[in-house]
C-alpha cells in the first residue's frame, strides 16, 4: 500500500515523544485546584469552552493554554482567585515550555534506519519558539533535512510544503498521531499517511474519520512503518 | 551601494505596518493601572526584568507579552491584584492579536513597484499565528512570493534563508526598522542591509551599532529605497 516516499515527514508531538500527557496533568492539578467551583463535568466543560473560542486567537501550544487556564480560573472563581494562584498556573504553563522530552519507544532506532533511505522532515504545529525549543530538548535534531513548523496543519498547508518542495501528493508520506492534523488534510490531497494513534489524545483534536474516499494506513507502532519503507 | 539583490526582504512589524505603538499603549495602560504601586522608574524597571527574564522561554508576540504583563501586575500588588483585573489585562492582551493594520506611508506603492523587478519576501520574527494573522489583516499578501517567520533573527537565522533559497549573501537585501534584529546580523554575513528606523523601538531591540566593520544604508522612509533599487 506505501510506495516509495520522495520525502519522509514526520509529526512531532505524541509521534515522535510524549506531550499530550504533560498538557493533561496541567488540565487536572487545574481542576483539582478550582474542585469547590464545580462538578468534574463542569470543569471540563468550562475547560473545553474557553480552549475552543480562544484557539482563532491563541493558537496551538502552552502559552495560550496557559492563558486560557487563567481565564478559566477568573470565570469559575467569579473573579475571586488570587493573585498567587495565578501566579501558579503560569508558572505551571511555564513548565509546559520545558519539560524534558522522552522520546517514544523505537524512535531514534526508526529515525536511524530511515535516514539512510530518505530525506526526512519533521512537521509539526504549533508555537514556532515552543517547537523548536522542544526538538532541541529532544536531541534528534539532526536526523531531519528539513523542519517545518505552521499554525495549522490543513490541506492548504500540507498543499504549501508540496509546492515548496516541488513534490506531487503521491510522492509524500504523513507519519502522525492525529487524524484531524496529521492524517485526513494528506489523504484528501491523495497523499500518503500512516496513522499510529497515542494514548491520549487532546479533544480538539479529536475527530471521526469518513466512511470512505479516504485511505490511510494504521498502524501500531512507528516500529512498524519499517518493514513498509525498507528496501532490502 | 546598493547592488541589484536577488531577493528582497522586508521586515513587517514597524517596517510595513504600525506595530510597536500598540505594545506601547498596553504597557501605559497597566503603568497607569499600577500607578500606586511604584515611581514610573520602578514600573518601567519591574516591566523590563520580567520581560527580559520571560523571552527565552515565552519569546516574541503578544501572548508572552500578556502573560509578562499578569506577572507584573502580581509581583507590583504582592498578589492582592484581583481576578477581574488580570481578565482586563488578558483581554487587553487579546486586542494586540487583532488591532487593524495600519500600512505605513508609502508601503504600497513601494511594494507596486518593486515587485515587478525584484522577488519580495516577508521576514520576520515572533508568533507564528500572530504574524500570519497580521499579514492577513493587512492585505499586502499578495506581493511576497515568501513569508518567512522566525523565532530570532539572528546569523544562524538569516544564513538558514540563505541556504534555504541558495542565495550568496550579497545577493540578498534586508530593509527593517531593527538594527539588532534586520541590519547588524545580515550585514555581519556579508548581505545589503537598509535601515529605516521607526519613531519608537522596544527596549529589547535597542543596541548601539559597532563603529566599524560594519556596512548597511540608513534611509528616512521606505519611499526612498526606490531610486535605489529601480532600474531605469
Amino acid at each position: 500500500m506505501i510506495t516509495k516516499p520522495q520525502l519522509i515527514a514526520l509529526d512531532a508531538d505524541d509521534t515522535l515523544w510524549a506531550n499530550q500527557p504533560h498538557f493533561d496533568q496541567a488540565e487536572a492539578d487545574l481542576k483539582a485546584f478550582l474542585a469547590q467551583y464545580g462538578t468534574p463535568t463542569e470543569l471540563d466543560e468550562a475547560l473545553r469552552q474557553v480552549q475552543i473560542e480562544n484557539l482563532p486567537l491563541l493558537g496551538y501550544g502552552a502559552k495560550g493554554f496557559t492563558l486560557s487556564m487563567i481565564e478559566v480560573a477568573i470565570k469559575l472563581t467569579e473573579g475571586q482567585v488570587t493573585g498567587a494562584a495565578i501566579q501558579q498556573i503560569i508558572d505551571q504553563g511555564k513548565k509546559l515550555l520545558r519539560f524534558p522530552i522522552e522520546l517514544l519507544d523505537g524512535v531514534e532506532e526508526v529515525l536511524d534506519a530511515l535516514t539512510p533511505q530518505y530525506s526526512l522532515m519533521l512537521l509539526t504545529k504549533g508555537d514556532l519558539l515552543d517547537q523548536e525549543s522542544k526538538l532541541a530538548r529532544s536531541g534528534i535534531g539532526a536526523y531531519f533535512s528539513h523542519v517545518e513548523i505552521v499554525s495549522e496543519k490543513n490541506e492548504a498547508a500540507y498543499q504549501k510544503i508540496l509546492d515548496r518542495y516541488g513534490l506531487q501528493p503521491a510522492e509524500f508520506l504523513m507519519i502522525g498521531n492525529s487524524l484531524k492534523s496529521d492524517i485526513l488534510p494528506v489523504a484528501a490531497l491523495g497523499g500518503q499517511a500512516i496513522y499510529i494513534p497515542y494514548h491520549t489524545t487532546w479533544h480538539i483534536e479529536q475527530v471521526t474519520p469518513p466512511d470512505t474516499g479516504i485511505q490511510y494506513l494504521q498502524l501500531d507502532s512507528l516500529r512498524d512503518c519499517l518493514p513498509l519503507l525498507l528496501s532490502e
